[in-house]
């Protein structure tokens, strides 16, 4: 059926062959140079920027849907791709992507972030094993597909005994990551819950998935992290017990703060069924004003907005500031927030606005915006450090600078705490490293045998493979098929500088498993070359250039 | 079915007819001694203490659950009781509690707090319309019913066009209350979701309903505050628009806490949807150690101890404490916590422990705890005031002092923020409260004409009514009929001295409405009088007794 209360697709022409693209196996993808990559250039994890995000409304065009691939994008085919349904089902089936289709559709505005969002602000805090997603790893669509429960329903699925422990339903998709297929469990009765609307979806804003989206089709679980929904899935199967595919119980979960990553395997923390992340936490961002924004004292007010998300099918029922660290807040508008048109949970964000009279801010150092929902939680003060960083919602905090320019006009600049991965700006970034320079980036000592540029990049096949990571020199060619991240992610790089996609994904433990791999180091001359590697990013501050 | 995993049921012997009760017309009803009473003698509403609660182990006995009465209890029957359901059905019909009680039942653990539950924490911070609920106005049962769900599809409910408005279910009780019968609404979808597992519940801890409780029947919705669960029903109807009743307007709803009573009622903010309160937040407090407990420093360690709960079938997947005001957490056991036995949700809260090492307590002011639940929010660092004083759910704080005694030992006294009502004790607690009086009973001026008590005593009927109020004689005869408490709560207390109910209810506006009723003052002799109407508490420091 038609629902009259949805909002329009927009158009969404901006999909190009990205250069950063070529030499990956993702070149066969049309992508949109408006993604922010924050992991070099292979996989693709990238987001817009939050203003970006904003002002392209309520609908995240797909093409700037952010994206978390954890390795190259499958090359599937609507015609040959099947979905398999399997195990506690009476009649097991393989579905081909028309009789999937040809099941009755739901659609309905889906906002999901990676659990990853807002991990930049944790790092700078205490780096945890991940890499720096900013505040706009989170974006809305329009999804459409096949209930999962119909389904399940089709294939005959069982049903447990009244008291009998739940089940689990399996998803696997169709990547070979290093640590096994991508595959995750979620609760049988959370899925046959009509109430939670889990679909198969095969379309995003009425066109069908786009290749880092899932094509042809994905789990979508609304109110839940990205991180669960799997993409382009096979195989689907019902079973008594909870998945440990690695993806499953390695990843997407929250250990209390105090444990440090050693600690959490032996004492098999990761096992705690307590510690899964499920459903999405109460969140919220600002859009405007922009990181480094400037606005002039003398200007009336300033439209201060943003969006704010939570999980479980709630409302976001208010959105407040605070000028004065907490002690009173402002009400803010909620403009848009749009309900599922048959259930009525709300999937999808809140946008929210305030037209702050800006004299307000003369007294003001920070302005705090915050988020509750319907069942009368909120965002803590404070960030909880976890080993992955992730679930980061602690009060979105904005500076305020007041500053004299040249022509002695007294201005606004306000300070987002950070931005994404490699943008060298925001208040939580220590000073040292918004001089140009990035902080992860520095260089090795030079020890060892010296080489210049030339020679490394002669060592740029598999069976001869050398890469540079911050002036050092590596000979991997042994490393890899070892190399946890995959083998393809380190021949894109043969012969080259990797330092930047290198930083952006390693712990310290890899820094020191790379060690053994050295060979010498590279001949650079002057600190003035380094300066010229360095070009200002078109909107926000300076960040390093892509070295291909 | 008979659910294996179910706690049992405890005996629960402690009724008796309450002195208290005995001119109030809840004088047929046996309850438990061991209840507070924060609200003088009638209505009844009480809640144990914290460590009475926990005590009692996982299931509160019926006796000790803590009760939220707005009038009298209405006696009710149950060969002779009906529930009649009718609106958008097409058979409407009128059940006996013998038919009611034919259907499948359904049992399950069940925690809910009253909304107000540690609003005196927020009345000392700043005082909200509502009266002062300590932190055990929480408690947990076994309840037994039927799924309404089952009795709506036996009429024949009707079911909304797919792309339709959410409809809603109405609640009617049987009591008369000044603002016309106690009603709300519940949506339709939420009520018609079987895993919700909303009942029509005639059965608590395996006995019928306490009068209290609802007897016959109230409805239990799992995961959501008790203001919601009307008792004693009449009357269930299916409508298209939600309920205007007062106490679903006025009532259990979170206003924005810049807004002011006046404005809320001018600007409509009560009308707003987003406001009402339907699950529980996320919530933990302390049993263990006591408010005023003394623990030698010499002590290896102390068990401290509580309980966690939040709403929607959500699990407490940690509880935590903190020494160092949230810089560290320590991670508390979570000694049980049983979900549904059909659905798994988590209906009922955790019970946490910790086996804190006394040493870690050296250089520590306060022990901080706090819960998460398994949307990866937590409880806010600060109360949030609003008008009603509500879903409070701030870090408990217990503060740790050390103390020397006369034989030079050195000891811990913990303080908890407060108790309940009437109890001056607690770090919240001004100073000048604790040092025999409380606070809110202070003396009225000596003006207009002086009465004895004797005199005052002959006036004790509905149309020849004084009572005495902080020393104050009021001739309240004439506003019997106006009282927004109703008439009878005056009526108990005609001819005597009512101080202690009324302080315990009222704002500052009502207590400048008796004003215009006053015809003079109460002649007392000395202050050693007043000394003498102070008893000692028999736990917990100085109470006031009660005046009949």
């Amino acid at each position: 059926m038609i629902y009259n209360n949805l909002p329009k697709f927009a158009a969404d022409n901006e999909r190009i062959y990205d250069k950063r693209d070529e030499h990956t196996p993702d070149n066969w993808i049309k992508r949109n140079p408006g993604l922010i990559r924050l992991t070099g250039k292979h996989p693709l994890n990238a987001e817009p920027s939050p203003s970006r995000l904003y002002d392209e409304g309520y609908l995240t065009p797909n093409s700037l849907f952010y994206v978390r691939n954890h390795g190259l994008v499958p090359k599937l085919d609507w015609d040959t791709h099947t979905l398999e349904i399997t195990g506690l089902v009476d009649n097991p089936r393989i579905f081909s992507m028309d009789e999937l289709a040809a099941f009755p559709k739901r659609q309905f505005p889906v906002t999901f972030p990676c659990a990853g969002n807002r991990r930049r602000e944790v790092n700078l805090f205490k780096q945890s094993k991940g890499f720096n997603w900013g505040s706009a790893g989170v974006s809305t669509a329009v999804f459409g597909g096949v209930m999962l429960r119909d389904l399940l329903l089709a294939c005959g699925v069982r049903i447990p005994k009244e008291d009998e422990e739940d089940w689990h339903v399996h998803f696997e998709g169709a990547e070979m990551l290093p640590n096994g297929i991508y595959a995750t469990s979620v609760s049988y009765q959370y899925i046959m819950d009509p109430r939670n609307e889990v679909l198969m979806s095969y379309e995003m804003n009425g066109e069908l998935l786009p290749p880092d989206h899932g094509f042809p089709v994905r789990l979508l679980l609304p109110g839940i992290i990205g991180g669960r929904m799997v993409k382009w899935v096979k195989r689907i199967f019902v079973s008594k017990t909870e998945s440990d595919n690695w993806y499953h119980i390695y990843d997407n979960r929250i250990i209390p703060s105090h444990v440090e990553p050693e600690e959490a395997i032996r004492d098999k923390w990761w096992q705690n069924p307590s510690y899964i992340i499920n459903p999405m936490n109460i969140n919220s961002a600002f859009a405007y004003p922009e990181e480094g924004q400037i606005v002039p004292v003398s200007q009336e007010s300033f439209k201060c907005c943003g969006y704010a998300y939570t999980g479980s099918g709630n409302r976001i029922t208010r959105v407040e500031l605070s000028l004065d660290d907490g002690k009173t807040w402002i009400l803010c508008n909620i403009d848009q927030q749009i309900p599922s048109p048959i259930t009525k949970k709300y999937w999808a964000w809140a946008i929210w606005s305030y037209d702050l009279p800006l004299k307000k801010l003369l007294q003001c150092k920070e302005i705090i915006v915050r988020a509750w929902d319907s069942t009368l939680n909120t965002q803590p003060v404070n960030i909880t450090w976890n080993i992955l960083g992730q679930m980061n919602n602690a009060y979105f905090r904005l500076k305020v600078n007041l500053e004299e320019n040249s022509n002695g006009e007294m201005n606004y600049r306000f300070e987002h705490p950070c931005l994404t991965a490699n943008i060298a700006s925001g208040w939580m970034v220590p000073k040292k490293d918004k001089q140009g320079s990035e902080p992860s980036i520095k260089t090795t000592p030079k020890v060892g045998k010296a080489y210049t540029q030339e020679e490394v990049n002669k060592h740029n096949k598999p069976d001869d493979c050398w890469i540079i990571v911050k002036e050092g020199v590596y000979n991997v060619t042994d490393f890899i098929k070892l190399h946890p991240g995959g083998a393809d992610s380190i021949i894109i790089n043969a012969g080259g500088d990797c330092t930047e996609d290198f930083v952006s994904v390693h712990s310290t433990n890899a820094h020191n498993r790379l060690k053994k791999y050295r060979i010498g180091y590279l001949v650079t001359s002057t600190q003035n070359e380094v300066e010229n590697a360095l070009a200002l990013s078109p909107k926000k501050g300076r960040k390093l250039s892509s070295r291909l």
